[in-house]
């Protein structure tokens, strides 16, 4: 059984590590650290856990997290980068949920996390943790930077056309539509549901933190600088997102050949027939990415669909499933859960 | 493995029960029958199955149905009294997750479903199954008759205080609501989104066909006639059946004890710690029943609050613990989903 | 035209009360107080009313509410006590939105709202402003203490029963279920929208506030003490409250004569025919409180069906209705609106 | 008063101009029909309008509306091309609410909507109803084919931007999102309170019939072809319409300046100070477009968020607001009502 530890976790993405790895039959779930639960049964916050889960929260001073094998991060941006020298010096892995590792050059990620990073040395060693692009590296490493939910929605989405070179990088669109949760379990009112119910809105259009690991992700992908709009709306439903994304054609190319094939032998990546519209509800309680492709009117506009959810797929399903990588494990182990429909 | 048949299947108990059955370790679903989509891959009217379940429905008239074991009715009522005779010669054991086998007195259920009953005989022998009353009579039993939603979650929420005989039997009042997908796949105006969103509302006050099917379970209970007000409402959520129950109390009792004892061995009824209020979407995707008792004011009025998935517990979830019992299975086999929250 | 003052009105109460009067043909917004948004314009706190209402918030130490003919208090409990009886002094009327002014027992006042009365001698003085009942009091009134939402709803329900004396006032239960906009706009997590949404939960059924001003106003009405079993839940709506109220009747009444002619001449309670249900939407955004009454099964329970719009006649239009009283307007004058429906 | 004729109005465009016109203190709604709810009070229809309106729907066979001023038609398409001719030979002016009179391109219109068209002479007279591009021609003409939707939100975003000259027309995006209302009363499946809420999905990517109608709109105003790349989109929310549109930017322009000075004279367009983001409930129950631009990162791409009420400014609100036009009236009589917010 491997030792698994958890830092933070009394937000979505911890209740959702909890469900998941409590079921996963090659994990032992050592603890899991909370400053201000310390001491709270877990079920107590989340009652969905009730007669599952007996596991209290600790308090990070008492914590021996250093008998993990592996600790996963589920705590606020800024945190992962203080205490994973420390583990990493130990022969302990670690996974960051948040986003300390995931861009790469350190003085973009300070513009935009608004403060200075802590180990900019081990930001180079972290491999991103998108298995579809770097499923190899992913085995081997010691640190994942576990993706953002926007990022893994709209990066699976474009790089089977960014990897065909038949798209104008240029002009990239991506309009991504978020569920609530995504905003996190803290109180604040833009989230209540007496605010954010039957109403639809953008938000960050002057800017986003997700857009640069976007970009460097598909910038990667393309092996040159991609250009890339990324408008992200909040919309009302507890998960799930839902990304547009539009790009202008350069060559002509049977589009769903290339989806299918690029993702033929993904686990968690569904491409869906011609003419398809993926649902969010379609992925919801899964790991899975569905992605549908369309090519409007015959004309030089393409439009790809992805859903996930954003709290599987999108952070906690992804987690385990580097985790899994990274032990040897089958990668699906303890992730094949069927979306729960209606 | 054991061979199952679904007739009917394309509702939402249909989704659950390919959701919960294709998971099953002990379970082959051998077929799935529906008239109108004949033909037509179940993932294609489910997407959620994609990948999971590769079943197509087949017409009633081609079914194999003597091949398997057990035979689920996912239909609307009236069907299964038609078909069940005939499998049961054969040997083969039906669950029917409608209603034609529930109401021991045929007089009372073709008043209140409005159509001959087709096999009375076969009423007599049916067990009702509800486990935490019926579990030995269910394991012998051919034909169990699965329970409405609502009468599973009033009726575990009113027998502890029943068989303790501690409340007045003569006004019981079960203040019920429902999610919308309690009303079915069917397409009707009242539940449209922009009709049951933002809404709330009481229904067939004046008499719900759940009513007599209640009074019946706690009758027996009780050892004697029982009257009861029962109003179910529609809430603007997709699952989740909330009873709130009171009774006027007769003596005076610890009530958390007593309902704490009743249940204790129970692997699907959670009682809460005093003074809990237990949401629906705890148990939301999970066969579990959660309750808490509570006497406000030490007054003489016992409020009961009983919580379930409509669709699991209370549908498709029951059937595979009834089906779990009936072939000597372990009782949570393949039904131990942790409830998805948020 | 009436010059109106506003005390608080960064709440949910507050832009009622702005959209609702600044649409009066007889009032002029005279000023809005926030310590907390002084100097802010209230469209950017509500953008619904840019365009309509230019006011700003200004610090409550520099308003000049003497020179108004009305202040309402939509404030939190506490508030408008502390500065009601100065404002009497000078002449001004004053409405209270809070519970400052609703129980008439300052000793259940102090227990139940946990701290000591300032201005005991005023709560004497107050009126409880249910147009119904005090019609001609609230006309001569100076200061009026606005009902609860919940109590608005329940009272009107149970009064025509209680009046004619035909219910056991011993055994009344008042099972209540309010959209989510009841908590108020406060930033807490139990009502976030991926807590609150496709989710349905009692609370405080150990004792709710609105319990002791229920009360007192039933046991008016009865000249007796009534005794009263409150349940509210949240449902995942906006707003909207839906009161299910349950009675043992005494005597053989014609249920429906006796409530459409008790309520034969208000402007703002609507007796829907025999069989019906009300609907929550069916009164959203307007002053209006629909009712039906019912018999079950011609048993001896009576079930009475009460909703409202918690934010209108539970709150903001009740307020503007008992201005009118106040002022002799013609009653419903500025709060004539037709329910948003769908 | 003007004698108003409604023609259909048993969906949700039909009891929102029911809401709005018996408000309106110019006009005297003189019939409502429907064959098929001929007999019933629109009241039983839609309990909000208890009280405000006591009309009954009539029979098409025994109207009167040759008595009227002027008919609106709230029918599927299709309707009001057979009925117009005779309506308009006796004086009587005519608003179709659907798509019959939208296309010049008859040959088009034909494709789009599957049927051949009644009356094509009369599509070339006909006014296409945006006030905001069209007022002049409204004020004289005898018919006016209302806007869709869609077309309404996604046409005045655009507009300043392409009169100006500063995009490239040949690749505009507009991704845009509707609430469940729009698909309007009918029961079908995929509308269902459980198949659409907590989901979100694209459809009609191949192509929807509002394209046509936006092309031909941004085309006439571009004084050339523009194309469109649309993609519409279900929220899970009853109204609203959130229009994301991009765009790239040819020039050099403060887009703030230019849109503010666009619509500095409009009554019901409002542009947002700059950074704003618009929201659809900000809207609810009004007619107003309230619409912000942005140009993200200061590069080429701009990026206009444009709202709506979709059965208000995007139907039944601007019906009346063309009305008003046609008769001389003010142009926002009866249609000033405040948002409903929350």
């Amino acid at each position: 059984m491997i030792k698994v530890g958890i830092v933070g976790g009394t937000g979505y993405t911890g209740v959702e590590l909890l469900r998941i790895l409590s079921q996963h039959p090659e994990i032992s779930i050592q603890e899991i650290t909370s400053r201000k639960e310390a001491g709270m049964p877990v079920s107590d916050l989340f009652p969905s856990l009730r007669g599952q889960v007996t596991l209290k929260y600790c308090d990070p001073a008492e914590t021996k997290l250093d008998q993990c094998d592996i600790v996963f991060f589920a705590t606020p941006n800024g945190v992962a980068m203080q205490q994973t020298r420390a583990l990493l010096n130990r022969g302990i892995r670690v996974i960051d949920l948040a986003a300390d590792f995931r861009i790469k050059d350190v003085s973009v990620w300070e513009k935009w996390y608004g403060m200075p990073h802590a180990c900019p040395e081990l930001v180079e060693e972290a491999v991103y943790g998108l298995p579809e692009i770097n499923r190899d590296k992913i085995k081997q490493a010691r640190l994942v930077a576990n993706p953002g939910c926007y990022p893994t929605a709209v990066q699976l989405g474009f790089l089977p056309l960014i990897k065909a070179k038949i798209v104008d990088t240029d002009h990239l669109v991506a309009d991504v539509k978020s569920g609530i949760s995504g905003a996190g379990r803290n109180a604040e009112v833009h989230t209540l549901f007496a605010e954010a119910s039957d109403n639809f809105k953008a938000y960050s259009v002057t800017g986003h933190r997700h857009l640069p690991e976007i970009r460097q992700g598909l910038s990667d992908a393309a092996a040159q600088l991609v250009n890339l709009t990324f408008v992200p709306h909040l919309t009302p439903m507890i998960r799930g997102i839902h990304a547009t994304l539009y790009a202008r054609l350069l060559a002509n190319v049977d589009l769903q050949v290339l989806f299918e094939g690029h993702y033929a032998n993904e686990p968690f990546v569904d491409v869906l027939p011609a003419g398809s519209h993926p649902e969010t509800r379609s992925v919801r309680g899964s790991n899975l990415c569905r992605i549908a492709v369309h090519r409007p009117q015959d004309g030089d506009m393409v439009v790809v669909l992805s859903v996930t959810d954003n709290l599987i797929k999108g952070a906690a399903g992804q987690a385990v499933q580097n985790m899994n990588l990274m032990f040897g494990l089958p990668e699906s182990l303890g992730i094949n859960h069927i979306p729960l429909l209606p």
